[in-house]
């Protein structure tokens, strides 16, 4: 018989389909065909030295006289920091202009690299210029909320090789947000503790679905996952904002997220994935009740019409299995 | 620039993006090759002749001494009718046994068919047997919400080529239907009036998102459409549960869910599209607040991080700009 179980921080009820399940090693990206990439491409307007094909930049961070990251604008963007926030509201049908801003973060000047095979060092730079972005532009009074997201490989929603995330500041708090804000609320309400910090210690404490830990960070896969190897990265440190971040944890993040990216890499021969880091809608910014966190969602599985239909998942992984199989995985030195 | 639109019932705000919107015909499924299937297989569970390859049917629809629809238990239950249900509640640890139905609706003896291509009367069937199930599993006291649903093509989460769909009854009651409740009463509670009756006539009036209109029941992409051509069918008369349709009503939402569908198959090159029909929990049958309705969702474009990150969605298709081209296109008759 299956399992359901609910997740309290998202809230979606998730059928374990044991059953029905594949064995961790199953998820691996069988089809993928290893494309070698030239670490330069002359028509990259991300590459080193294409710096002339893309917007005009609204921040870098250079090392050695050659920039690491740049920030610029998106070239199709979702949202324009031109223009006011202006609300029409026509009975049920009701608008707001698309203010806000959409950038994407060039993670390195090569073309052929990826999170999991980058020098940790070069992934601090990235999560540099994430809180450089995300403290700059919520400075904007037409922003709302900031979501730093990252699409990798085709099925999670990009066509574009070179390494790179985006940022998007709308002028609204999203509706899931506010649910799960008010949720977390009536948990420190009733419970007087977050919810998030409870998770974090619930699963340390069970730690059979860890990955890895490191000094500041804990990166696990959720009792309730919603999907194979869906997986989370908590701050040990109670903050809503990644904004607040320190320098050192930044080091410690580079570090957590690499690996858990490798072993995504390693062990699944390179899946496509998205990640995102939530915060706290840039009003609020400092709360006892919400916790700030990356989530990351390898595209190993489908949503179908049950999902679609209910906004529940079944989740063909076991969460138990899956943790353990990614513990396991070696990362080789490069 | 981009326009923001709220979409009042899923509570999703979508970025209307018109600057990078794609025209209506660039939606259509160009890498598809038609398969032409044959009408029978010897190795196909489904097929007519071939009843002993399934599970014990749960009902049959006969017509002139042969099944027109069958209901059979899913060989992979994401649910099961065995078993008790059992709560266990352990901190944030909280799980349900995974009690329930889990049942296909074979909808056709043939297996070349789809519903875009059978008779309207074929397509009443299944109707008939989709109200038939919903009646006879809502009796089961461990069911709470019953979800129909159906997935077409393999990227919409289906392998098996013949036509069918799903049946599955949770024993809860999921928080995305709880929540759109919660704002359908809060609705009611304010305007007096049902949400849905509400959306639909603001539509009607509008005019320029409709698909398609019979005598009960009208086909439209709504305002806020989460995705392109994402299209709801909504019945004209106010009621929450899909269990109280009439026969008269079926035979008319039997021609509308077929042309809306032939309008796909047709405008848009036979895409992968999934639906569902969503009424309320099984408890509560018949209110005010809540109106059922399909939700019809074409898989012609991806979802990605930032819907993952933040629940918005960006759609590239200009409901007003579909609803028209789907209203032109032609269904010839077969």
């Amino acid at each position: 018989m299956t399992e359901l179980r609910h997740n309290l921080i998202t809230r979606n009820w998730v059928i374990i389909a044991s059953d029905r399940a594949k064995r961790p090693h199953e998820f691996a990206q069988t089809e993928k065909t290893k494309i070698v990439l030239p670490s330069y491409r002359e028509d990259c307007p991300f590459c080193l030295g294409n710096e002339h094909l893309t917007g005009p930049e609204s921040y870098r961070l250079t090392e050695n006289n050659t920039w690491k990251v740049r920030a610029v604008p998106n070239k199709y963007p979702a949202l324009s920091p031109e223009g006011e926030r202006v609300r029409n509201i026509d009975g049920i049908f009701r608008s707001l202009s698309g203010v806000g801003f959409h950038e994407v973060i060039i993670e390195h000047p090569r073309h052929d690299l990826t999170i999991a095979l980058m020098e940790v060092a070069d992934v601090a730079n990235i999560l540099r210029v994430y809180r450089q972005r995300y403290s700059e532009i919520r400075k904007d009074s037409r922003v709302q909320t900031i979501i730093i997201f990252k699409n990798h490989g085709s099925s999670a929603g990009t066509s574009l090789e070179h390494p790179h995330s985006q940022l998007a500041a709308t002028p609204i708090v999203p509706d899931q947000l506010r649910v799960r804000i008010q949720e977390a609320m009536r948990h420190f309400d009733d419970m007087d503790e977050c919810l998030f910090c409870r998770t974090l210690t619930s699963e340390l404490a069970a730690g059979e679905r860890i990955i890895f830990e490191s000094k500041h960070f804990v990166a696990f896969i959720p009792y309730a996952a919603l999907t194979p190897f869906h997986t989370w990265i908590y701050p040990r440190q109670h903050l809503s904002s990644f904004e607040d971040i320190t320098d050192e944890e930044i080091a410690d993040l580079a570090s957590n997220l690499k690996t858990v990216l490798a072993k995504f890499y390693y062990g699944l021969n390179d899946p496509d994935y998205n990640y995102n880091i939530r915060s706290i809608p840039t009003d609020e910014q400092r709360t006892d009740y919400f916790h700030w966190y990356i989530s990351i969602t390898p595209r190993v599985s489908l949503v179908a019409g049950f999902e679609l239909g209910s906004g529940m998942y079944i989740n063909t992984g076991v969460p138990e299995e899956s943790a353990a199989f990614l513990r396991s995985v070696e990362i080789p030195e490069i």
